[in-house]
């Protein structure tokens, strides 16, 4: 990776998230779809539907990567608020869009296009439309931004729009190397491997499950024959404590 | 809620969870332990297993909430820098905690404490620890950041022993009103009705199940009496267009 790739960040906007009511389901969606395209996710943050914070997590988001995907706020009701924050942080006023609102009333006729319903044709000035394939009221993206909604089935369908419109970065590859042995006992001769491989992300991801414990040691990087060679690697060092051990690659 | 209620934040560590490898766990878990002790997480971040990224998001978060939860990144192996970020962050050395190194050694007995397990044993300087009834090596706790595991299982049981130490905050009453109604049918008086009653936070959360659609109405807040006159309200709103619409509290 170069400072010239593609990089992103997600702002999920939601009390639900943090009040425990809803358990977050929309950035695993997003990490992967952005994987599958060379644009690595670094970093998340979750915000209260509170204009303010997410001004603020916005601005510091979109000022250092290239990507932000906002997911969560963008319903008819009072605290959906995430159009008018995003618009607040680009400094421009919110405007009715004609294209949103043509689609919402094929939607729900001209008649159901009730002041409720137009909140969902509200973007800010300047913005572009993210196709919304299941119901009808659309994404938005404004500069790197792109305000995503947070009900996970559109959320993905809006995400596979938005993802087609983005520059792709070097394709990842990765390797899995799977055992069940203790992270502990293997942990050493890993360090020394990760040393001498600084051009390839190894994790060690210990599990549990029930009373048997395992470790999932992950390669992941653009230079394909250097993963290979690292995971090649991985296997003889964990099949050292367990001869089981198994591979798979992506 | 008042300016010296506690507040929280949760930091999560870990390169798994950004590239989508992984589904984050602990988010939900941290948010519905603190709201059973009355206090509100207000904020939460992940970042990558990059320790500049760790403390400056460590120092965003410690300096403006009562309690921080860091979780993942204290294993053994070459990539858990948490504790090493952590006392980056409170510039202190870290240091063998001897407590640690006892419980290490109970549970790997004296031959197994090797290199890779002694790691568990580093603190920062000045932490205390935090019980792990699951697997031995411990949390730390140092000011007002507690430093967790990320395995849930033993997240969960660390987590435990840090609420019981928590200054606890005012009970939050929460009422549910549920049904199929679409939000849209229902915005505009449910936000008339959350303009009357500013200390209470009316959430409202779609949801698709198949082609069903349908919205839960959350009322949360301190004062009891005003939450259960607002559920009264969100369940009359909700009858109008579902008669069998729900209510439940807790």
């Amino acid at each position: 990776m170069t400072a010239n790739d593609p990089t992103a960040a997600v702002l999920v906007i939601g009390n639900e998230i943090l009040s425990g009511r809803t358990q977050e389901a929309n950035l695993n969606t997003i990490a992967k779809k952005l994987a599958d395209v060379g644009i690595p996710l670094k970093e998340a943050r979750v915000v209260p539907d509170v204009e303010a914070e997410i001004v603020a997590a916005l601005d510091a988001l979109r000022s250092r990567y290239t990507y932000v995907f906002t997911t969560g706020g963008i319903g008819p009701t009072h605290d959906d608020i995430t159009v008018d924050s995003v618009a607040k942080a680009f400094k421009v006023p919110v405007v009715e869009n004609a294209k949103a609102r043509a689609l919402l009333a094929s939607s729900f006729g001209d008649k159901g296009l009730t002041t409720a319903r137009l909140r969902m044709a509200r973007v800010p000035e300047g913005a572009s439309l993210v196709n919304n394939p299941i119901s009808g009221a659309p994404g938005v993206r404004i500069g790197n931004v792109f305000v995503l909604a947070g009900v996970p089935e559109i959320m993905r369908a809006m995400m596979d729009d938005a993802v087609s419109t983005l520059r792709h970065g070097p394709k990842l590859h990765t390797a899995t190397v799977e055992g069940n042995v203790a992270e502990s006992l293997i942990a050493e001769e890993l360090r020394a491997l990760a040393a001498r491989f600084p051009n390839v992300d190894i994790g060690s991801y210990p599990w549990m499950k029930g009373r048997q414990i395992g470790t999932a040691l992950v390669a992941r990087g653009t230079d394909a024959t250097a993963v290979r060679k690292v995971a090649d690697d991985l296997l003889a060092l964990m099949k050292t404590k367990d001869e089981k051990a198994t591979r798979t690659e992506a």
